[in-house]
């Protein structure tokens, strides 16, 4: 329950409130991502992502740690997923585009697990169908990003439980149900399949035996702080984990862009016109009122979401970016001018994927694993 | 927690005290099989079974309603199963035998689980290829039964979850923390492989789109209470039942056998000698304290291991049972004698199933679903 402004949730299955990303660090128990590790992945890399300079990845657990495992020679691979709850939107991305990137930098293995399960016992009205069917459009954005058969697999909980359910098993009789209604708050209403479920996503950590990175937003981190729990417990080492924000809502910055909350969403299948009127109708602005006022005062890029999509995602180019910030902030360019700008970035980038996509469609089953 | 020798215990995990099953009757609230139920069995397959008609296999749900479809040309199938926390012992072949019988008589597929995942969530100490390892030895007596690959399906939980997890998952979803609370009494301490595993117990009573005969020891009635509840919640009927009694432990009438319970049990691997020396030593004697006294008063059948395994599985000959029972009540058989042909009775049966065990071996793989 949220009470005033200066209050928030973020958990697996429900974000809302005003959220604050420095208090969530305190509240989780994380690490802020500093320069100094920044200045170490780079040194590593020999790059750094946008969204890492940007902070819009602001927050791990043991990012120090694989990277002295991999400067020692070890190997690592990477896990990530999506919960299919509905079609795939920009905001899911975010983590995407930096585990390729990450993938690309170290060479490494990446798994992407989509829990058809967990939406199915999360949302009563949900048929394992319906998320099944899900996970399959979501893999097809994933796919679409890039990513290679050859080194990244997809599994969807329900169709390689196979592979999922014995490793899960070994840590499910790690947790007893204190320990769950600790970190999730369960109550006697909330079904067996959600109870067990934390052990589905904690699987894929330990599928190969080697240490795990997960980029994720940082709503998802309850279950890993299970995972880092019980991994010594299970003769493994903790997942490390680099947090990202989400996208906001196109209705403000202090909201998830989520399917369930009326006009905060673009999907990645909508097509130029939808992007040019969600944009134009309900980006918020951080515009003054008037042309006369805004050329005198200038805008607020820090609320307005057409400049911050453009920061967290679309314009990875930092010099264009500092111009846009720079001009937006001293009234130059007009709030109508960046939205036209943000939706052209955002068309272009959708036109792109979405090629990307029908040839994902023919290839997604050399990305599941048998 | 057991108080006097009237009270006891019957779940799926744990079976102490002497147990009375004709108050596990009302307590569970099942059927008694009545002579009415078997003059129908009898009729629709032309035989009965010697366990059905000596009250081994004592109580049922809904056998009416399977008899009901079967004589309206309706198909069904039947399964059953085993917990595999350690080897076979003979106690264990009597639901497996009951099944073999159904299944000829009724021409219906079988589905045997190996629940591995479930023996490893409740016991400390086992490890997952501990189980899965046991799960395939108590596979290889059940084969060794007699059962063909061309209508019996094995399932081992871990093994085939691509099979039963995402039915368990539908389950799962219709069962909430309280409904599992109230039929098992779990506590805070209880893992959450536990919590959820009564949902892959149920799976596969909707492996196939008909309905589902399931003969049991009574000990596993509560999974299926919780079965039978969802059913129709998702759209399928609900399980019939039939329930046995479980095989005494040769230490008395009133325990059941398990391998928990030093000098209770005879393993189906058990050589000659083993059985023998166990018979002879262990198994309770309903005789008197002398041979005088026995010829004069004669033994008493309904306490005396050696009699009860000829009764519920070594004997199947009604006629020979009954001048067993009316010889040892009168005192021309001595305790010492009813041993000897009971061991005999034993070793014959197991000498035929340990070579059976070991084509059973070979052929393992026939049963498993790929």
């Amino acid at each position: 329950m949220i009470h005033d402004n200066t209050e928030f949730t973020v958990t697996p299955w429900k974000v809302e409130g005003n959220i604050d990303y420095n208090k969530l660090i305190n509240q989780f128990g994380t690490e802020r991502i500093s320069n100094s590790i920044l200045n170490r992945l780079e040194k590593v890399t020999g790059d750094i992502h946008f969204m890492l300079k940007r902070g819009v990845f602001f927050s791990h657990r043991d990012l120090n740690k694989i990277l002295d495992w991999y400067e020692n020679n070890g190997k690592f691979f990477i896990y990530t997923g999506r919960g299919p709850s509905g079609n795939t939107h920009v905001g899911h991305l975010i983590p995407w585009v930096l585990t390729k990137w990450l993938q690309e930098k170290f060479g490494v293995n990446v798994y992407f697990q989509l829990s058809d399960d967990e939406k199915f016992f999360a949302n009563k009205d949900a048929t394992l169908k319906s998320t099944y069917q899900f996970a399959y459009k979501n893999a097809i954005d994933f796919i679409a990003l890039g990513f290679k058969p050859d080194n990244t697999k997809i599994l969807i909980n329900t169709k390689n439980a196979n592979n999922l359910y014995p490793i899960a098993c070994k840590i499910a009789k790690k947790i007893n149900l204190s320990n769950i209604r600790a970190v999730f708050g369960f109550t006697n209403d909330t079904n067996i399949g959600m109870i067990f479920y934390t052990a589905m996503q904690s699987a894929p950590c330990f599928i190969e035996d080697k240490p795990v990175l997960i980029p994720l937003g940082i709503d998802q981190d309850p279950h890993f702080r299970i995972t880092r729990d019980i991994a010594p417990k299970i003769g493994k080492i903790k997942p490390s984990i680099i947090h990202g924000m989400m996208m906001p809502s196109l209705t403000g910055i202090n909201t998830k862009m989520s399917t369930s909350i009326k006009n905060s969403v673009i999907y990645t299948t909508d097509i130029p016109n939808i992007v040019k009127k969600k944009i134009n109708k309900y980006a918020f602005s951080g515009g003054q009122s008037d042309i006369k006022l805004h050329r005198e005062k200038g805008g607020n890029p820090s609320i307005d979401i057409a400049y911050q999509y453009l920061r967290m995602f679309f314009e990875p180019n930092d010099m264009k970016l500092k111009k846009i910030h720079d001009d937006y902030t001293s009234g130059k360019l007009l709030s109508g001018e960046l939205k036209q700008m943000t939706i052209k970035k955002i068309n272009d980038f959708l036109s792109s994927h979405q090629k990307n996509r029908e040839k994902a469609i023919e290839k997604i089953d050399e990305y599941m694993i048998k």
